[in-house]
């Protein structure tokens, strides 16, 4: 009688804070429910919706599951790549094609060890179709490189642009920080490339000596958020900063945006990264955040069920459990609200908008949840 | 030996939370002292620096000082309007002619009664010629319309447009607040008119039936702080709102900014004022705040002695102690510091820069103070 998941699902739950039954919560424009749409996953990273309504979800430890629509079922999917699941690396983000329909491509972006056998690693994306809850006809797009023995910042999220384009966000590896301002490299680079890995033409730096082809723009940390505007088209990506400095920009093509050479942070435990915030010839952010709220995913809001949050941006926030809602109007930031503070105890990794327009956040926790906000009736 | 002013502030400091004694404050972009300039003020609502760097200040209760260009002397002014000094009434705000030292003008804004001795009062703003440290060549040049018994909502602030042009930034009087949203009247407006009184040819609404023609935009609810932004020349206001919704607005002529019609924020108590914060045909605040942090004055900081801070807004708050610094770059706003909250314990009402690129706040309590902030060496 009982199905043995969702028993299992509402006894994890009696040991968080968060509890099945929801929670509601009065936001300053909308009042709604937050509730446990799926648990039991294992520090999961990343998250698409399928045509369907069911979901994809990553473990950054390497697995990837199917959810059914109601939150219920989940099924492993076979064939997916070795992955470096150390510290910040593993199996990050993964979203699907804009013709999956017909297509039934799948990407997903990882930590990936060196071909040689080394010790280095780089975050790849690889994309395969989608069979039965497996991945055929596998094939790595992108390789960022150089390899690099190095467990932090890999980024990384996926977003296909209007036409078609796949941007993929990546981190500086850290230690390599200041190639975050070197062209002949992919540390602290947001790339451009086709679905099948090839390279657009009108890339910024196709032609130039020295530089990768697949550069889009530079000078970035580690960009874990990413989303296409809604009405302008435009890539906005958010990236996690270092003590003080998260940062939310509109990469262009081929602009540098700064780090290290300019923020508005400080290194952990206080030491001084830079004593510039603004310099010329480096773009900068359209909003940043001191202290850090230690930025993830994000995500425009296009939907129905909450109109006073139409066309505004949520990012997600690991350090205070908070999802950071900037209220935007014709381009402009009025406003930033702190949604979820009080409420949930969780890191929060990635946010997306469902078919049905509610939205949905991941929790990076080692039980962690898919959690639904939706209209308090 | 010893001026007796100068003890008596010594004393005065000493039983208050501020110090004569400068605290050292960590901003994110500077380090500054606070320390006291002048203090034993009763109230004090409005400033201006002379051209000799002395101040003028205002006492709501209707008394106008002259204090010394270090802080150390007072004199009153003789010769000011009677006020009603009553509740959020009396002498406001107080600036100069930007041709002072030829004219000798200074420009004051207050809550006159009514002339025909009843009870309804309003704003008024009175020019007089500064002679030895009295008012002569007196002239009312604006009342606001109508007379109302209320003491409450007054605004204001006096700004000069680089044309020449004085803006006086007013309030919806509380309980007329309907009235914002009608042109018959002065409540909840912001006027323009010339030094002298007269209308401007081109003000939005002249010729206009039905319409004051002293009206540069309406729908305001109480603005309480205004400054000319020093790239653009164009007027930035700041209006305290209800409970949330306290607004930065850039008022253009003949503009609606939607009180009480549209707000972020609910009536104190959690009353709806408005179910709609968008509408059409009335303008978005440039930025808000909710909760409200209880705006009065503001000034774009455009000195050196703090290189990051050109260019950035400032606004004082009455509420939580504190000034908010708006980081702009090139018309936007990319982040909001608090400064203070945690050194200041006192109802900041104003904030100028001084002609030696310091910041001057001015807390209103029954023993005010003139703060001096600067750069910690
Ligand atoms: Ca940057
Ligand atoms: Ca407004």
């Amino acid at each position: 009688m009982f199905n043995r998941k969702l028993v299992f699902t509402a006894l994890l739950a009696a040991s968080t804070s968060m509890t099945a039954v929801a929670d509601t919560v009065e936001t300053e424009r909308h009042k709604v429910t937050v509730s446990t749409f799926a648990d039991g996953f294992t520090n999961p990273w990343g998250m698409t919706f399928l045509p369907d309504n069911s979901v994809l979800v990553t473990e950054r430890s390497g697995d990837l599951y199917w959810v059914s629509e109601n939150g219920q079922y989940r099924e492993k999917i076979s064939g997916t790549p070795e992955v470096v699941a150390k510290s910040q690396g593993g199996l990050l983000d993964v979203t699907i094609d804009p013709d999956f329909e017909s297509n039934q491509w799948v990407y997903i972006s990882y930590s990936e060890p060196a071909q040689d056998g080394g010790k280095g690693n780089s975050t790849a994306v690889m994309r395969a179709k989608l069979v039965d809850k497996a991945f055929t006809d596998k094939e790595v797009i992108f390789r960022q490189a150089p390899k690099y023995e190095s467990n932090a910042h890999f980024g990384s999220r996926l977003v296909f642009s209007p036409e078609g384009h796949l941007f993929v966000t990546l981190g500086d590896r850290y230690s390599r920080m200041d190639d975050a301002q070197t062209l002949d490299n992919h540390h602290g680079k947001v790339v451009r490339i086709w679905p099948d890995g090839s390279i657009p033409e009108d890339n910024p730096f196709v032609g130039q000596d020295n530089a990768l082809d697949e550069i889009w723009s530079y000078g970035h940390r580690n960009v874990q958020g990413a989303d296409i505007h809604p009405d302008t088209g435009e890539l906005w990506t958010v990236e996690h900063g270092p003590q003080g400095g998260d940062e939310v920009n509109i990469p262009k093509a081929g602009k540098n945006y700064g780090w290290p050479e300019i923020t508005y942070g400080v290194d952990y435990g206080g030491a001084i990264i830079s004593e510039d915030a603004v310099k010329e010839g480096m773009e900068q952010p359209f909003y940043y955040w001191v202290p850090s709220i230690a930025t993830a995913g994000a995500t425009f809001y296009t939907g129905d069920a909450f109109p006073d949050w139409k066309g505004d941006f949520f990012v997600a926030a690991l350090k205070s459990s908070l999802v950071a809602r900037l209220d935007l109007y014709e381009g402009r930031m009025m406003h930033e609200e702190r949604l979820f503070e009080d409420t949930i105890d969780a890191r929060i990794r990635d946010i997306n908008q469902g078919p049905d327009g509610f939205l949905y956040l991941l929790t990076d926790e080692s039980n962690g949840s898919i959690l639904q906000i939706k209209p308090a009736d």
